[in-house]
């Protein structure tokens, strides 16, 4: 009754410290979180109505296939409807391309410091992890490719990405993606995309035409404001998708997400505001932290990865017991950084001044 | 760019018609669906009153650990909440139970018409099923103890099995699992639990203490209404918790799934409701069967299995065509047999009365 040789030892995934965990532990009332780049405004007031249209329908399992939010949003990104697959977040498409691609020994490339499920996976598999650190922040492209060997069947890439906030851009993927032996399927996690205003950032979908060996992931947990339900895609090349289908789970995105996500997608207006406030919040944060001498990474995500120069897990104390929630970067690599999500104006006032109490009390 | 080997050609699962499906390809309004084993009175009232509470937290993440589930679960179950793990639906622990324990080669052990994803999710792992025959539509437990070898890791009972609906008896039961080598792990899936009445039926609870070779599975999606939620569970020893907690998807239990069967749980007399209902179904549909000579297996599920002595695919279509949506049992390994899910009194007797003109119409 051992589990597989794989699975032994594995590490458990930390998520960050939620709301009611913080209030329970902590007996504070007033909290917000301001640590798993969720959206501070919440998500479409369309979704509740949407909800009570099939408040009749609970008993019914969901449709695999997904075809009203398929359709929808075939429609909203201009793709071929075949061209999609969704996942109980993105993070499930994660697991099923693991589960797809990897055979024991198999390898997937990665940097050093992204999202922690893709090595995960890869070891459940019994795959190997290939990892590639960062520079400065950013994906190193020069890097994964010459990591890439004959065993190679995954690349990720986080973009932007997690923990950093940083973006690879599109002549740089692009070219990167010429050079990819056929052998390699190169996953594009643009979790934030919608967050993104550079206009370096590449448009992904077109370069799927050029290229079926790549793989788009994005989410409605990000901008969307439903991470409480659990939807995400996949975008790639039919013949993907054929292959990805085969590991799905029959019912995986349950009825109300598919249900929600489809009135989401069709309120743009929601979206632009989103967009718009995060520039202005981070903003808002930057010029703080330039004023303090703080350093941080460029961020295009909703997000902030900022070197606080002091122990990570001491601000992340300090501020936890102030009510208000972030990530400490100790587990993510960076010791000293903290990882803040971009919130509400008063929400990121009430960050910078505790951060700053904390910075004046302990020097700099 | 090659799915790996145990992928490549594996059969898409084939889920029931959706009321949806077939009113749009039909072009039928007043459609009734006894296809999918749901439950005909919907679920609680308490669950859309649960939703209403947290319809200010669709922008969150769930809580991966389900703590208030997880509490009210305990509770009602009499287990100690370190023996509780829970999934996207219980279909996403059969997916975990395989990733744990199974390595390339390894086998796992099944009746022949059972629940199909036991054997797609050992092939997915590049394991092997072993395929031991039903006898009269009840598990061989003897043939399926003389099956396990050195490769085997899992043990797969479905109680009540689904498509046939019986059930194996708390002694049948309990003489297997004493001659259980230590190597194999028991998976007793219940997902019908709730509906059965027979005093045969294991107590499989009690027997996890003297037994930690097993885990049970338990569903939200069956008596309880709740399949368009996803939210399934299993029972089991705190050391085999523990191993599928490091496969577990971080968030796989949506936001709203936990808080609906949190609700659903505390609402014993629904429950009790829709099983008594259910019994009187079985009554009402198996007199009919019985008065028309047609054989059936002992149902104790909320689902019969009955021989119509005429091509399934021509009885589902006769019956589809008329608004009454049935699994035919050709892809279920009985192809002269349809699945039945008992309905409320009036769908139950809509559906005799057009299985009642078919038969007329083609003798018997």
């Amino acid at each position: 009754m051992q589990p597989k040789a794989s699975v032994r030892g594995l590490p458990l995934y930390k998520p960050g410290k939620s709301l009611e965990e913080v209030k329970r532990e902590l007996g504070l009332e007033d909290v917000i979180k301001l640590a798993s780049n969720e959206n501070p405004f919440g998500c479409s007031p369309r979704v509740w109505k949407a909800l009570e249209e099939i408040k009749g329908e609970f008993q019914y399992y969901p449709e695999g296939a997904a075809p009203e939010l398929r359709e929808k949003l075939a429609e909203h990104l201009e793709v071929d409807p075949r061209r999609l697959i969704f996942g109980n977040g993105s993070d499930e498409i994660v697991q099923m391309l693991a589960r797809t691609y990897l055979e024991p020994g198999d390898e997937s490339v990665m940097a050093d410091f992204t999202f922690p499920r893709y090595d995960t996976v890869t070891r459940i598999e019994g795959g190997v992890p290939v990892v590639v650190p960062l520079r400065e922040g950013v994906h190193d492209l020069e890097g994964m490719l010459a990591a890439i060997t004959e065993k190679t069947r995954l690349v990720w890439i986080c973009n932007p990405n997690n923990p950093t906030g940083t973006i690879v851009s599109q002549d740089a993927l692009s070219d990167f993606l010429d050079r990819i032996p056929p052998h390699v399927l190169v996953v594009l996690d643009e979790a934030y995309y919608e967050y993104v205003t550079d206009s370096t950032y590449p448009d992904s979908i077109s370069l799927l035409d050029y290229n079926p060996q790549i793989i788009i992931l994005r989410t409605f947990s990000k901008i969307y404001g439903l991470a409480a339900f659990r939807v995400g895609y996949g975008i790639a090349h039919p013949d993907v998708i054929a292959e990805l289908e085969r590991v799905r789970e029959p019912f995986n995105v349950n009825r109300l997400a598919q249900k929600a996500a489809a009135a989401a997608v069709e309120d743009e207006a929601f979206v632009l505001y989103c967009r718009n406030q995060n520039r202005m919040g981070i903003k808002q944060m930057t010029e703080k932290f330039d004023e303090w001498g703080l350093s941080y990474f460029p961020a295009h995500g909703n997000f902030i990865l900022v070197d606080t120069g002091h122990p990570a897990d001491e601000v992340f104390q300090h501020l936890l017991h102030r009510g208000v929630i972030v990530r400490s970067g100790v587990h993510l690599g960076f010791p000293e950084h903290i990882r803040v999500t971009v919130g509400k104006k008063e929400q990121n006032e009430r960050f910078l001044e505790e951060l700053h109490a904390f910075l004046q009390k302990r020097g700099k």
